[in-house]
């Protein structure tokens, strides 16, 4: 059970997915809330995206309505108006001032909301708000996942309890940076707006953005941070004693949403962190890193357990990257592999590796002191049969 | 029938592949031939290229020798070793000097040649050389190809007809470059060294560079023309008036042999053009029509016939260029479906065209002038099932 002082949730079934199940999400804050977000890096936006990264610089927010099924991009001014629209609906059943509102969107592409059943569903999505229906919305920001995602932390604050709790949702297309994901941050923790900006910039950036499922990127990526004060601390403060305690409950909450998203990748079978060490600078080490996690062969390789290091070493070489090739050390899990560009494999030590939901290939270029990792999934049958025809 | 007066080729099993097919070739100049190539931009390079990167550089090569089912790549020192002797086995044999030898493989990665079974099997290899035999050097050079491929034209040079013939082999792994792709280029005509090294590189630039399979880069790509100047025609030189032609015709030959590649893309079904005008510059028009091209989500749309345009908008959108995506039209085929960024599209018509085994998509900027195109397959089930296990 979900559950942040200050904090109500309710989540239904409006019609928008065709199945029934539920499609519209609402988070409601009693006061409002001060609030940071990151959004997608794509040129293509979805509009409550554009609409989003408007509303979040007044600093405050204090409802966030979500529906799935639909990403309401490529619909041009008419999509930008159902954004409005939406958000001005539950401002008003809300009595809040429509400002305070961010609108939130994921599914299909390219397809106008329906307008009608969402507005016909904002009174029940309003009224159905208790402290316990932040699972709910959990459950009605769903896509593609296969389950419901969120994390929760407590940390003391100036003796008090404070909790963090984040919800999240995504699948596939996670990447290159965080991508067809929302995640939404609640708690009641006091935090000024720019220590609440930076933790958030520092914890998306070692979180969601080392994720990789297919290496698209979606038009639709939001996190939000809502903070309401509900617990009566004194502001956290960028650099001040609780500042630390804050970003590393913030890192740990947004690790774990993104390590569910991964595992949650469209039918992924495995969790691979992908580690590049020894390289000469971090930009380096980052290439290398995420152009192995991306590799069509790696993954495929991946997903058929099979110890085909070659191609590891075949995508280091092609990410634009120098390197002396006969200088790198593999390993798979704890196992060096390759010694100097060359095979040492004990394959029946690595094949019990490969097996495994869950491991590491560590790529050592001996060549610097820069390191960078990335948290890749395999590419499998289901994700084809998924994606093949996802609009159908 | 391949034929290229002055030109022999033979193509034999020599059990390096378990399955008893042809696995080693060779090509034969009866007299030196000028030599130019374009290799893999991988970091990683195989043994074999990085010989014959050496060699191209004499101007002169008589001999080819390639074998498929190992790519005699990170094989370290020993793997260079074992090209050098390969290479030299061959000239001992056909009593030319060695450094006229080119070696070039295509395979697994990391597994040392056979030497043994090279070695007995290299006599028979040059005794079975034969004016006929370059169609048994095409079956030679396949790995998980399902058809061999070659492509002829004849072009007249100061009243005499000259062939130009090229012989190639890929099926995945073929982009962002040329990838796990071999391409040997013969022709009897005579060609200034410097003019060849031009049109080769201006006809792979169009062609090789311009295939997208899976967005993986081998290791071992190699594209080499051979002129023995059998026709003794007077030089070709860069810029007079046969020049065009013979570019012209190398062009005309690549992108044949390239289309090959990925219509026989691993488990591929679609051969999608993807153009990209109306860009500000062509790099920019390059940088988006190779990330629609790359992307998995585009790729499994295609193979689905599925019109989800959003993907290809989507992918546009984190190519890393700054556009308007309300200004953009795209078309499946000639049929607009997309007009300033919003769907206006007849499904009718458009599933007509998707369940083409080729078509055109054309993702008009409206900011500018400049274009670019990539030949794109798309990832199917075959795709994974070949990938999953193929080193097994």
């Amino acid at each position: 059970m979900i559950k942040v002082p200050g904090f109500l949730g309710s989540g239904i079934s409006s019609g928008i997915k065709k199945n029934g199940k539920k499609d519209l999400g609402l988070i409601f804050s009693k006061v409002p809330a001060k609030v940071s977000g990151v959004f997608t890096t794509n040129v293509v936006k979805a509009a409550p995206v554009l609409l989003g990264m408007e509303r979040v610089k007044s600093g405050y927010c204090q409802a966030v309505v979500i529906n799935s099924g639909n990403a309401n991009v490529g619909t041009g001014k008419r999509g930008l108006h159902d954004a409005n629209l939406t958000a001005k609906l539950v401002a008003n059943k809300l009595r809040i001032d429509e400002s305070l509102v961010i609108p939130s969107s994921t599914g299909v592409i390219g397809v106008y909301l329906n307008m009608e059943k969402i507005k016909s569903a904002i009174p029940d999505l309003v009224s159905g708000l208790s402290e316990d229906g932040l699972s709910d919305t959990a459950e009605a920001i769903m896509t593609t996942d296969k389950f419901p995602k969120y994390a929760e932390a407590q940390i003391s604050v100036d003796g008090k309890t404070g909790t963090i709790c984040a919800i999240g949702k995504g699948a596939g297309m996670i990447a290159p940076n965080m991508a067809t994901m929302l995640c939404f941050i609640l708690t009641d923790i006091n935090i000024d707006r720019k220590a609440q900006k930076i933790a958030l910039k520092n914890a998306v950036d070692v979180s969601f953005n080392r994720i990789i499922v297919d290496g698209d990127m979606s038009t639709n990526d939001t996190v939000l941070i809502l903070s309401n004060g509900t617990l009566e601390n004194s502001p956290i403060k960028a650099g001040d004693k609780n500042y630390r305690k804050l970003e590393k409950a913030l890192t740990k909450l947004t690790a774990e949403v993104a390590e569910m998203i991964v595992r949650d990748g469209e039918g992924a079978t495995k969790v691979v962190r992908i580690i590049v060490k020894g390289a000469k600078n971090r930009k380096d080490a980052e290439k290398i890193s995420r152009t192995i996690g991306s590799s069509l062969l790696v993954k495929t390789a991946l997903y058929g357990e099979d110890a085909n290091w070659g191609r590891v070493l075949a995508a280091a070489g092609r990410a634009g990257v120098k390197f002396d090739p006969l200088k790198v050390d593999l390993y798979f899990g704890d196992h060096r592999i390759v010694k100097n560009g060359a095979e040492i494999m004990d394959e029946s030590k690595v094949n019990h590796i490969l097996k495994n939901p869950s491991f590491t290939i560590t790529l050592d270029m001996k060549g610097g002191k820069s390191s960078y990792f990335v948290v890749a999934s395999d590419i499998t049958m289901d994700y084809l049969k998924l994606n093949a025809q996802y609009r159908t």
